[in-house]
């Protein structure tokens, strides 16, 4: 087992959860993510969202072979595995040579072909018996998409991939700094969970901390977790003492 | 009598209130809900709305032999059905046989179409003499619906649901976390009562609170109240000690 | 004279003062709002507006046998008088059966049948000779109508209604929770009084009080007044304690 | 010499001053008005406004036989001096009789005739040889009228009637309350006064406060007074205590 | 040398600065605005705006004999002059009559002529050698301008005036009170310097004070200075005790 | 060496890194930017961006014989060059002549011929194999430019000059006084890097700090840095007291 994955005694290949394995995470959530769940994760700017979702992939595939898809519509594989591997230390060999992870490149795109990458990722998600599924994120991919547009993409994700697939995804949702409001008023009401990254400044220093706002079908913490961001390990949550 | 079911003695049955049943709120408005009446409840994501709609209608079925319809416009029945009975226990099985609890299932749909979804409801009501409707959300409804076609909408639910079939109904006002303004501006004036749940960061925790901002023929509580949620209760309410 | 009418020995039909006979309130308007004039009623929701306008009519009627014209955007006859009822023990039946008292009930409209709606208003204050008349609300009235066209709305109101049968007229105006701003910028310029509700928090209780922003022609109070909801009175004004 | 006029040695019919004679106020700006200047009087609802503007041209009229014109865009002219008559004791009789106060009524306009609008007031300000004029109020002048149509009756004003015929203008600014923003974004840059009328809460009560903000041309107090409205002398300043 | 001219041994004909000669504010920016600068002049109505940038006019006439262009959107000539002689006791007579003052007088223009005022301005720019040039104000002259409009202008302006001609612009730009932003997101970032005068309330008493937030080509004080507007003087500036 | 570049002993060649040689910078960011990522200098009018701009491409042209340009929209070089000679002595001379310093000019441009000058860019960009660009600012190049086709200009910048040649990208974004969200929404999601300069008043005086919100691939500092802006340095950074 790698030095970054939680010690949890259960083998991962839950009927019901799909464990992170993020140090101190499935703790606070009732032991993971319920499978086949639409998770929100929102926050600023260099809060570990990203460090997140591919731990995320990454422990799924090492630790219950699950194949694992990340679709960015933000940054290239390239240089996305350059800099998480650089900065944690993460091994994507392996994964990626086995095919338990997979990373789907998108460039900006016209609105009126977003429907269409949609399918693409249900067909890739098909093709690979995915269960799990990053999407970085929704704020790239709904330039210019209308609230109805929208909607009907999220059913996409949410009834075909969700649904039919048994895949559980996790949504990136990118928050301006200095802006309070969360979202674009439609993902967060959709979505069965909201955990949110802060990015706060006491004293003269940044911090981070995360609280799990909303999980459906799961007894959760409601308690503000400190994000430590550790070469050789990645993201981790500790207890924020008051 | 199920255990998540408030204590009371009186049988549901009577004419003028529909109670909840729920621990410790039927006592903050005074018995019960209005019968015919049409109720807004609005709060932050995670607060406990879905649970307090389904268990208005869950109580409904079970105390009084009253139908109740669950018209869901974010989530599917039988991921919805599966995340409360995980999270609380709930038994569905025997109301969804008897057709005491009925799910309408709807995906987002075109603004043109919103008419004919309401007539689709009102029909249901009709045909199963329903005396208890939640509607899961305005907010998902009302994407890109114009004020003047909300305003007509809402007609629709006061004239020929509450007033010519004496449902009361519960329609869920979602609210951004972040955003001080509650609804669109016309529903809450239209709306007979106005339930507000509302989460709160207090020292590292989020804790959850309700008020009853509104219920029009009622003599009602004006304090918060602290929502509880549960395992094998759902959710209940209880007086926050200043 | 009914319980709910506020002791004042004058006789109301006075040639100047449109009394409310509304307990604590006239004291605080210098006897009674000035006749023909044009009064905004803005407050938040559940704060008593409506029973405030209400009993401005049912007084009027019980003491100074005016008619009185309640003209409701948003609620009916039967459930508005049913709540009254039932929440504070208003007769209705003496003013309704005497004529005292009348109902104008209009489902929302388009917003080209505004100005025909305001026609059928003046048509019926000319044929009642009423002396006040209550509009509930000028939001619901004024959704989707132009800023110019609510100008000539509010033309008609102020000639027609008021300089040509002098009839003094309370229009509410609903104020969203969490919204600072009063109104859409127009009608409290245009308005010969402003009378402000609000709801706020204290400590974990909602409490409401009323000020009077506006009133020409008369001295009144600068003060903000406790407003109590009792049950077989209605509404009453009771001076805050610092 | 009247109740209401502010004691005051000099003419009036100076030839660089506008005085007002309203006690308080003139010595803040030096003397008065600078005559030919351009005055915006923004405020809250209720602080007295139209108050000061009247007297501006009562004042006018009795002490310095000039004649004023008030423009009145909102309130009747028979409304309008029965309110003021009522609350202040004013004597309108002599100066309409003389013709040193003019009334002019506008009923709620369209966009395309406001500027034939302020050519009817152009010609009656010539006709007349009025040296004050009160404009009540731009915001109900400049509904629905754009930013550059704004700035070309603007231009009116400030070359046929201020500059041409030397005429001294007061025009109100209504301030919605709950707003902090002053203005349209234009006017307040054009006027060469802009004196601030507040309404504030201070521990239970409304208080009334007025600032000189600007004045061209003339060495003017910085200091907030407290805004006095007595009845039987209108509206007076007071310098407030720290 | 007249008294409203900062003591200064330099013969003001330096090649590399322009200086202002104002009291107190030549030693905040290392001696004078460097030549061939576009420095913008921020601030709330009544902070001295005006009396500082015609100053800067009069002083470069009087001390080096450069000619100044006086370019106003907002107020005639005749009415502008009178005011600053009364307030300050300025003396425009000389350099009116030898041409080293020139004042441009614009109406409010349709946006689709604003280029060509423009061209004016840069001819006489370029008749007159002018080497200081005023601008009061982009808010007047950008009312209904599209921002790529704007850009053009701002272009025309730092090509054709600043960079081919050597003259130093000296912009107005408007700041409604109550607005905590500056400009219109464009204008500041082009120019070379932004000066801000700021007016506040401390106690009861408005007062003005002035920052300079930019200067690229030199070292400026970071430090509020209090903004002081005397007869006879004009503007100046002193250091704010703390 | 001169003296405004920070002692480290390291040859700035190095293959991963991108170095500063700023004073007290590199050290927060593990030693440099990453090689081939797109920063983010966001920030107030006035605190030094540019200045840390040029002098990331003059260290790396003197430390490094590494090519820079200076993609500017806002200034023309002859006045940028003049103003940072004179305030911090920076020598122009022998990059532009060796060619390791390129100073791109462009004029205001219209919306759709920002694709047509990006393309410009990077065909300088490979012509000099230049291994630094600054683009000064994305907000003087995305005036009225739609979000959609702002993500395609900035697809250009990630693929065709930092993928495809291994330039690292310094994007300069302003930051208007009084605002406080960064960017326009997007930028800041898709850059590697986001670094934020700040003004703010301390007491009476405007102080200046930096502090790295965001960076790709790197440890780096959480902690605000102190900006100092030193004649014959340039900009350097101190670790804030508290």
């Amino acid at each position: 087992m790698p030095s970054n994955i939680s010690s949890s005694s259960s083998s991962g290949n839950n009927a019901s959860l799909a464990k992170t394995w993020i140090r101190g995470f499935d703790s606070l959530i009732g032991g993971g993510f319920p499978r086949s769940s639409f998770i929100i994760l929102a926050g600023h700017p260099g809060t570990g969202k990203s460090t997140f979702a591919i731990q995320f992939l990454l422990n799924g595939a090492a630790m219950a072979k699950e194949t694992g898809i990340y679709a960015s519509f933000l940054e290239r594989e390239e240089i996305f595995i350059r800099n998480m591997s650089k900065s944690y230390g993460f091994d994507f060999k392996k994964p990626l040579e086995e095919g338990t992870l997979q990373f789907l490149e998108f460039t900006p795109m016209a609105p009126d072909v977003v429907s269409d990458t949609f399918n693409m990722i249900v067909k890739r998600v098909i093709e690979t018996g995915a269960k799990r599924l990053v999407i970085d994120s929704l704020n790239a991919l709904f330039v210019e998409t209308s609230p109805a547009e929208q909607r009907r993409i999220l059913e996409i994700v949410l009834n075909r991939i969700i649904k039919d697939q048994g895949c559980t995804v996790i949504a990136i949702l990118e928050q301006s700094i200095g802006k309070t409001e969360i979202g674009f008023g439609i993902e967060e009401f959709v979505a069965d969970g909201l955990i949110v990254f802060e990015s706060y400044i006491e004293g003269l220093e940044i911090k981070r901390r995360a609280i799990v706002r909303k999980l459906r079908g799961m007894q959760h913490s409601s308690r503000y977790q400190s994000i430590l961001l550790n070469p050789n390990e990645g993201i981790s949550f500790l207890q924020l003492a008051e």
